[in-house]
């Protein structure tokens, strides 16, 4: 996605953090890569490959410039992936970035963030530049050669890139409008 | 394990089944070579290697004399692993063999079959051969080679050898002594 | 296939053997099961899957009763796939099991012994029981969990099972008039 | 590797080329991010590793500004991995980017341009940046994730960055005298 015309991808709603000293806001992370992995613990392709290929990221390059951030978008069987049984499951899997829970929604099973995104399911994938904007998203098993492509590329932009912030809340508006969506 | 050294297993104590039209008992079984995979549905272990596998050999040899059963064996985030949340893994993970829940114990975090059957943790494969006597026990990641060879030895042992239930009794009660525990 | 109708395979061809101390022929083999990998070097399928195959089941059952034989039958590209280029390649991917080169054929680019077995390609698995009758004979990727399960079965038979040597002529005259040739 | 610092490669010596209409030199690839991959038809590392990933490589990005470009080292069993046997190999693994046989040495075993770029063994990968210049020298399995980063920030610098040829000469020299041996 050209830079453009990327949008900036709005904040997250989260109801709790793990893995992190406190709440952390996508702002927070303006100036690095953001890897953000939208998973839910008991899909089987998050399990298997989407969240070990961030775990990797997260280990290989989490000290160069790339922020990974795991956010729990429990869309169905609710009452089993609970922040309890999240708990548990980050414990057991060795997850060492953070990762925080999507907030439900009053109004039916998507929560608040994977609707807002308009998340397609899981697993998810989004790839912002180190302005915050929004650079890849794709929904899905994502090839382990094309991701470190995407985040070279997004690497090797410069850090001090000046932004505009009326600008971003332009952006940001679009993209609840549905600018944002995805890519594909 | 030799077979004349075999113990009988002890029934598994189950307090709810899944993939199957009521209560399935060990000796419901006899006459066919049996898979127990004793697994927890947060285990990374259990769910990368040992239900595939499990799985597999359900999908291919469960028409030819192999029957294979999971057991929940939960002794550690108990609130994480219960029925309800076992329902939605099975469901996600596709699983179709019958899966019972080993029966919590009043005493302590080791449910009552695990205890029984002195099973070291998950996952945990137990091999029976058509006579019922455990043949095989492994803790851990169980090679597929050396699974398939243990399978097919115990498949080609004669199906009709006449069972004398005194002597099961007297096993079951060697078992329940400790002299099943182990082949480690 | 039925151990009453398998055919006996008739002895390999063999022009340079590499891994033994001297000429091998399969009845040397009698009493164990022979699990014979007809590969080419430069055979992505046997390369990638079958002789590493072929190697587990060498490294671990060898010692167990089962005697694992590769067999080079060089049907394209001879002149890439000489005995030095063979012996290359066995150093380098450390194969330890005896490795036989199939006979070139005056006629054409099939050598003897894969024409007389009536071998679709390589990579063929065949299976003997320790009768030497042949009794799985597969062409392509071989499930390991099958493979297993296959060699179990011939292990657990009667080791002293005695042959009618008429007889064994006999089948080996049938297997020569193609009945031997695949349980495909 | 520093850009600024990054020597520039000077040419391979090739006697052969497979997968190109005619000879291919170095220059001629200015302009494109270069993936050298340095192996033999007999090293089961690259045969395993990393051939298939170099051919994933030229797969996916070829057409995005990265030349992958195969370069046969041969510094031992020479008789069994010769242009013929190459051709054979390559035919076989289904290889269709350039591949070059590196130009024996009348000295010894290691071949020319092997010893000019000062190659540890096989497999090596190399990677050139737009401008010719060695970014990354790496003997043995390199990770997908990582190679996938450096090309990613290789393809994000300018395409048309002015080259001083004098400069490049220098950059050649100093190479020459070893400076651009590995970055280990």
């Amino acid at each position: 996605m050209n830079e453009h015309v990327a949008p900036m991808l709005p904040d997250w709603q989260v109801s709790r953090w793990f893995n992190t000293e406190g709440p952390l806001r996508l702002s927070d992370l303006r100036g690095r890569v953001v890897l953000i992995h939208a998973f839910q613990m008991l899909c089987p392709g998050c399990v298997s490959h989407g969240l070990p290929l961030a775990a990797r990221v997260h280990q290989r390059f989490g000290g160069e410039g790339v922020a990974v951030v795991g956010l729990h978008c429990v869309f169905e069987h609710h009452e089993a992936m609970g922040p309890q049984a999240l708990q548990a499951f980050i414990h057991e899997y060795r997850l060492r970035f953070p990762i925080g829970v999507d907030v439900p929604s009053p109004d039916g099973p998507i929560p608040q963030t994977m609707a807002q995104w308009r998340l397609q399911g899981t697993p998810s994938t989004l790839l912002l530049d180190r302005q915050g904007r929004l650079r890849l998203h794709h929904f899905g098993a994502l090839d382990e050669l094309h991701l470190g492509v995407a985040i070279g590329q997004l690497l090797a932009q410069p850090h001090a890139a000046v932004i505009d912030p009326s600008r971003n809340e332009a952006d940001a508006g679009a993209c609840t409008d549905g600018a944002c969506a995805t890519s594909q």
